[in-house]
């Protein structure tokens, strides 16, 4: 199994920094305080445009075009129109799936959210909140998403599999990225009692999961879940015979590499991503591999040190004008294209983060070099390579 | 002169086949009963995302990747936020000015609607009225905004030239197109005293608008008019030495051959096609002439007579499922851009009309065929061809 594909990043699940202009007029970071900030009536208005044109008939003939397989789409918890004041969006899905199967193509619904948040990102829905594994309704609430997720979808053509919950967060990574300084909690008193998930939790979940899964939805169909920021340490996890057509996501970023040390120059990337490749050769004697999120972007060719990928949104200043020339920009993203597309061809392909964002470069600064993250624009400049 | 470019339609003029989610809720049919459906604060949230998310910076490098030099951008009478309750767009213009000089780009910017309608039709404006032509105060307002676009953008790098109005309608189209039934008007005693402009008006119009606009755009800018639909009228017309740089515009579309009676199959259309050329080149004769909005769209590769171009919106029943193959269809398309673009190469270039549509062909009854109309789904199906 290869898969080549694409994350429809922002469409169902918001990330502000990827369509700022949702936020207009709200003081909201995240898509848990925006309808706060909103009456019911706008709140709805805003978010039912952006849905209907955000992600259309004709992304999906775009990424076809481009030579994909499939697409992730990450869906929230509240997917299914039940968590108040959060509009549901299953009929969003449902168009999906019939464009992914009048072209060809095959959909992993990955599951991004959960209530107060698994990792206290911005695009966990609640920025500097991380409580929802202390809380066994809501775990199982999310168990029943699942469920009717696999459900729905179960037995269709267009699906490609399901992944249980993105990027829960373990001690090491909620360190490394100083969660709770790169996403203040807006409210402290919701904030007591956040803290990073446990591994013993992550791994009963992932089993509870696989099954309620697999109730409903055929063993051809790919189980996935997220390696929670620690690739090597699957080795003894799903042994037993009864897990079938599970894979093991990986997110890859090089502005984590940055943050771990990693020098901004293409040698030391292409270093780290190769010893990166060693890695998923490894895990693959155990599980298919994917690196289901993962894109261009670096500070290199942004131009200056970014600080692992932080923006004027959390505060640290960006470029207004360009400093790298178009042919070494050119040049730099498509010798790390090809080391990283030959690292997840050591493992069993990709998704990459992003398909669209509307982050404007040139009316808006602090952004120039942002562009990397949106794979439409990084196929229009040449950067990344499709075969046709 | 020789420019290769694509219609932003639907971006800052609405058409409610075009993306009908906008419309959503409301039993509006134009752009100008919409705000009167819907409270100002939901109104405003939906065209501003909208606006936000239909055109951005990444459709300008696509755009340039599908190797275009220009765009032509249709702007409403209220783009400069003067006319309640239509909210302005100035803002969205000046970014695409910036974009476009970012990566290539030229912007014919044409004025799309007039109060009161200069044509009846539902991207006129308001459907079934026309009686713009009438009102001298707001025949000067029409001007006064000819001249502030001029004023505001006449010396950018990033600007074409200004065409002074979109399709204002005489007695011949106006019988054609059968407007009063096709466009009916909401509020027949708004309706009461619309007809056709006279040729008369639209030559003073023209002579006084290129006046304004000169005032303010240097000679090596176009100044574009529409050929009002009689392209070869204009032998006798702006002969004086004083004008610099006039543009003839022609729009033609297959489903208007198909109304005047073309037979419905790939050879009538290429010989219907080939006439056309020749007035084209008869035309090169006195203006470079330009076919500014045209499509691969026809009845043919729909599969059924859709009556000059109706659809589901006119009460006239569409197709739910395809019934013309893939290859068929890539066939008729291909030889028929082939044929088109020999034609608009006897003149001086060409816009197609669109870049882009939501109109929804899978999810949508009614709507298979549609997809044409749109210059993305277009390239990515390899209907029209694109050389890099």
């Amino acid at each position: 199994m290869k898969v080549k594909g694409v994350n429809l990043g922002n469409w169902l699940v918001l990330e502000k920094w990827m369509s700022p202009s949702l936020f207009d007029g709200t003081t909201a970071e995240d898509e848990y305080y925006l309808p706060t900030q909103l009456s019911k009536e706008v709140y709805e208005a805003k978010i039912k445009i952006h849905r209907s044109e955000y992600i259309t008939e004709r992304d999906f003939t775009r990424i076809k075009s481009m030579g994909m397989d499939a697409v992730r789409i990450p869906v929230p918890y509240f997917i299914f129109g039940d968590r108040e004041p959060f509009i549901g969006c299953i009929e969003e899905l449902d168009k999906a799936f019939n464009w992914a199967e009048k072209y060809g193509l095959q959909i992993l619904i990955d599951l991004h959210t959960a209530p107060d948040s698994q990792n206290g990102f911005d695009n966990g829905g609640i920025s500097g909140i991380c409580k929802w594994s202390q809380d066994p309704d809501e775990v199982e609430f999310e168990l029943t998403v699942l469920e009717r997720l696999a459900k729905r979808y179960g037995t269709r053509k267009g699906l490609w599999g399901i992944e249980i919950l993105n990027e829960p967060i373990l001690e090491d990574m909620w360190e490394s990225m100083n969660v709770a300084e790169r996403y203040p909690a807006v409210d402290p008193e919701k904030a007591k009692g956040t803290k990073p998930n446990t591994m013993e939790f992550i791994r009963g979940f992932y089993l509870e999961a696989y099954d309620r899964i697999r109730k409903h939805m055929p063993e051809e169909k790919y189980v996935v879940f997220h390696d929670a920021f620690r690739l090597k340490a699957w080795k003894d996890f799903m042994r037993e015979e009864k897990y079938k057509n599970v894979v093991l996501d990986t997110h890859q970023y090089l502005m984590v590499a940055e943050m771990n040390g990693c020098e901004q120059n293409v040698e030391n990337y292409v270093s780290y991503v190769e010893e990166l490749k060693k890695d998923i050769a490894e895990m693959q004697e155990y599980f298919p591999v994917i690196c289901g999120e993962w894109c261009l972007f670096n500070s290199l060719t942004v131009g200056h040190d970014t600080k692992g990928g932080q923006t004027v949104l959390n505060g640290v200043e960006g470029l207004s004008e360009e400093c790298i020339s178009a042919e070494t920009k050119k040049e730099i993203y498509n010798t790390l294209a090809k080391a990283m597309l030959d690292a997840w061809d050591a493992g069993s392909g990709y998704f990459y983060w992003s398909y669209k964002l509307l982050t404007d470069t040139v009316n808006t600064p602090g952004w120039v070099g942002w562009d990397s993250w949106d794979l439409g624009r990084c196929v229009d400049f040449g950067w990344f390579p499709i075969e046709k």
